[in-house]
C-alpha cells in the first residue's frame, strides 16, 4: 500500500515523498518499509533514531521522512493493521473431534481437533471452535463467534453472536454457594444459567460462574481481560470493561459502560451504576453512584518509608485520642 | 409437586390455596408455576411486581399469594432445587479416551471424550472424569468423585471421595521453588504430593501445588471458589472456605472453619488458627489467633477524595513527629 | 546411598555412623531410612521428635543421630532431591496426537495423546508436549523445553530452551486492547509476538498476551509463578521472579533479578529498575529505581480495631486541616 492511498483512504495528507509500505511497527523496531504512527507530541525524540519508512502523526512535525497527517494516528493505524495482517480462521469439521449427532451445526463452521459439542449444542454460522474444548449440553452459541482452544462451556449456556472466548476460560461453572447442615457446607444446587450477549470478548483463564437460578449476564459489548472472575447472579452492564483480575463477587450488578481496574475486587450483592471508574487494586464494599471515579488503591514507595507510614497508620485512634485530649 | 407436599415435607405450614408447582425462580424472574422465596422481611416489597405463584417464607406475611411458612425459607428452597431439577452425569468409558491398561476402572465410572488416564491410576466407583482431563501416573481418585472438562492432576496424587473438581484446575503442578546458584534461579525438585480430602470442592482454574517433600493437604469437607492459589506444602483445615481469588504462600496452615474471603493474600510460613474470618482483600503476614475476625481491606471512596486521603497517609510521618514537637 | 558418599561428595564431613538412605523426607515427616535437613538453628527443637535416620546441618549440634555437616544443608538437600527422585519424561509422538504434516519435530521428542501441533510449527530436540496442549501455527519450541498438559500457545510464539510451562498456561492470546468507536470498544489487532527466552519456568493457569506490534518478551532464566498476569508488550527481564497472582498491566518494562511478590500490581507503561524487590499486595503506579525495596501491602490485623483505623484514615483530610487551625 502506497503513502498516498493511506492518506486518501483516512482522510489525511502526505508530506513528502510517496513511498510502497510493506508493514506496521512501532517507533522503536520499524524498519525499512515499515511504517509507524506516533501517539503523542512527547514521543517526538523517539523518532529521531527511528528507522520508519514513514509515520502517522496529528500534525506536520517538519520531519526528515514522510509524514501522513490523519486526525487520529493511533485508530488509523490499529485499522491498517487490520488491512495488512488479515486473519482467517479455518473452516470445516475435524474428523478428530467429537461431535454429537444432536447437534445443530451451521454453515461455515469450524470445530478442531478433539474438541467435543455434546447434544442439543446449536453452533451458528461462521462459527469457529479450536480444539480441545468442551461445549456442554445444549449450549447455544450464535453467528460468527470464535471459541479458542481448551476452553470449557457447561450445559444450558447463551452465548451471543461474534462473541470471541479465549484459550482456559471456563463458562458456566457452578456458583459458589453453600449452607451449613449440621457443621458442614452443603452444596447449593446451581440450575441456572450463563448468558453472554453479543460481541463480548472474554480474555484468557477467566472463569464466569453459572447462577443458582435464574441468570449471569455479560451484556453487549462488554470485554473483559484475562483471570477475571464474575460470581453467580452477576450482571455486567453493556460495553464495560473488567481489566485483568477483577474478581466480582455473588449477584452483583455492574452497570454499562463501566472500567473496573486491574484486581479490582467488588463484593457481592453490590450495584455499580453507568460510567463508573474503579481505578486499579480498589475494594468495592459499598453501592457506587453513577458518573464517578473511585478508588481505594495504594502506591508502592520505598518500604523503610512505607513500614512508617504503617507503624503510624495502625495507631491513629490511639493518637486521635491523645489529641482530641490536648 | 403440589405446595401441600412441600409444606408436609418440610414441617411447614401452607397459607392460602393449593397449587401445583413446576419451577423455582428468584423473586425477580418467578412465574405461572413457579415456587419461591423471601430470604429476607426487607424483601418485601419486591414481592408486590412478582408474578410467583407461591412463595416460601418464614412467618405470615399476609399476602395475596400462597406462603408455604417454614423455618428456613431459603434453606428449604435449596434443598427443593436438587428435588425439582435432578442432575446426573453420564457412565461409560468413552472409546474416544485414552486409558492405560495398566489403570484400575471402578464401577458406574465415566470417563469422557480424550480424556487421559496414565498408568497406575486407580479410579473409585461412580467417579466421572469430564472430557480433556488429564490424570497422572499413580494417581488415586475416590468413590463418587467428580472431575470437570480439561483438569489437570499430575502423578501421584490422592483425591478423596465425593470430591468435585471444576473445569481447568490443576492440581499438584511443582511448587514455585528455586535456590540461587552462581546468580540464577535453580528450580528445586518437587517430589512431594497432594491431598484432597473428602468432600472437598475446587473451583475452575484453580491451582494447587505439589509438595517439595511431604504433601500439601486439603482437608475433608473444605470448599475452594475460582482462580485461587495454595502453594506447596500448605494445609487448609476441614470445613474452610477459600473466596475467590485468595492466594496463599508456601507452608502456610489454615485452621479448620476458616474462611478468608475473595482476594485475600496470605504470606508463607503462616499459622491461621481455626475459625477465623479474613475479611476481602486483606494480607496475611503475621499468624492469626483462632476464633477471631480480621481485616486490612480498604474500601473505594470517591478518587477526588481518597487522593487527599493517600496524600496525607504517606505523610503522616512527618505529620505526627511535627505535632510532637509542638 | 550411604551418608559417607553424601558428605564426600559435597565436601561435608559425617558425624555419628555411617547409614544407608533411601528417601528424603522433611524433619516431620522423615522416618527409617530417611534423611533431612535443618535449615535453620532455631527449628533445633523439632529434630527432637524426628525418626530421621540422619541429617545435613551446617554445624554439629551434638545431635544422637548421624549429622551430614554441609555449609549449605537446604542447597545439598535440594540437590540430592534430583539424585535420588529421578524424573524421566516419556519419549514418542502419540498417534492420538494431532500433528500437522508441515511442522518439523526434532529427535527424541514426547508428544502426548490429542495434543494439536499446527502447521509451520518447529519442536526441537528432546522437546516433551504433554497431552491436551494446543500449539499454534509456526511456534518455534527450543530443545528440552516441558509444555504440561492442557497448555495453550496461540501462533507465531518463540518458545526457547529449557523452558518449562505448567499446566493450563495460555501463551499469547491477544492482549487486552480497544479504541473507542462510535461509544463501543473496537478491539485493536493483536499481529505482535510473544517471546519467552532460554530456562524460564511458567507456572500453572498463567496468562502471557501477544504484543499489538512488536513483542511481550520474558528474558532468560525468569521464573513466573501461578496465575500471574503479563499484557500485552510487557518485557520481563533476566532471573526475575514474579509470584502467584501478580499482575502487570500493558508495555511496562521489569527490569532483571527483580521479585515481585504475591498479587502484586503493575500499571501499564511502568519502568520497574533492576534488582528492585516489590513487597507482597503492592501497587506500583510509578517508575521504581533499581536497588530498592518497595511496598504499599497492608497487614490484616483484628477487624475491630480495622474498623477504627480505617474511619480515621478517612478522615485525615479533615483532621488534619482542623490541626492546622489550632
Amino acid at each position: 500500500m502506497k503513502l498516498s492511498q493511506i492518506a486518501q483512504k483516512y482522510g489525511g495528507k502526505l508530506i513528502g515523498e510517496d513511498r510502497e509500505i510493506t508493514g506496521l511497527k512501532s517507533v522503536k523496531s520499524a524498519g525499512e518499509g515499515d511504517l509507524t504512527f506516533l501517539a503523542d507530541k512527547k514521543l517526538l525524540p523517539q523518532l529521531e533514531n527511528s528507522k520508519a519508512s514513514a509515520v502517522l502523526v496529528s500534525e506536520d512535525y517538519g520531519l526528515n521522512i514522510p509524514q501522513v497527517v490523519v486526525k487520529n494516528p493511533q485508530t488509523v493505524f490499529y485499522s491498517l493493521l487490520e488491512e495488512f495482517y488479515p486473519f482467517s480462521h479455518p473452516t470445516g469439521v475435524s474428523p478428530k473431534a467429537s461431535v454429537s449427532p444432536d447437534a445443530e451445526i451451521g454453515k461455515e463452521v469450524y470445530i478442531g481437533d478433539f474438541a467435543v459439542i455434546e447434544e442439543g449444542v446449536k453452533i451458528g454460522d461462521g462459527v469457529k471452535i479450536y480444539p480441545g474444548c468442551y461445549i456442554g449440553k445444549n449450549t447455544v452459541i450464535g453467528n460468527g463467534s470464535v471459541i479458542y482452544p481448551n476452553v470449557v462451556i457447561y450445559g444450558n449456556t447463551e452465548i451471543g453472536k461474534n462473541v470471541i472466548i479465549h484459550s482456559g476460560s471456563v463458562i458456566a461453572g457452578d456458583g459458589f454457594g453453600y449452607y451449613k447442615e449440621e457443621g458442614k457446607h452443603k452444596k447449593i444446587p446451581h440450575i441456572g444459567k450463563v448468558v453472554i450477549q453479543d460481541s463480548v470478548e472474554i480474555g484468557a483463564n477467566t472463569t464466569i460462574d453459572r447462577a443458582v437460578v435464574d441468570e449471569t449476564v455479560i451484556k453487549a459489548g462488554t470485554k473483559i481481560d484475562n483471570l477475571v472472575m464474575v460470581a453467580h447472579n452477576c450482571e455486567i452492564g453493556e460495553n464495560t470493561i473488567l481489566v485483568s483480575q477483577v474478581g466480582i463477587a455473588g449477584s452483583s450488578k455492574i452497570g454499562k459502560n463501566v472500567i473496573l481496574a486491574g484486581q479490582v475486587g467488588v463484593a457481592d450483592h453490590i450495584t455499580i451504576g453507568d460510567n463508573v471508574v474503579v481505578t486499579a487494586k480498589s475494594g468495592v464494599g459499598k453501592d457506587l453512584e453513577p458518573n464517578k471515579v473511585y478508588g481505594s488503591g495504594l502506591q508502592a514507595i520505598e518500604w523503610s518509608k512505607w513500614k512508617k507510614v504503617m507503624f503510624y497508620l495502625y495507631k491513629l485512634p490511639e493518637i486521635i485520642k491523645k489529641l482530641k485530649k490536648t
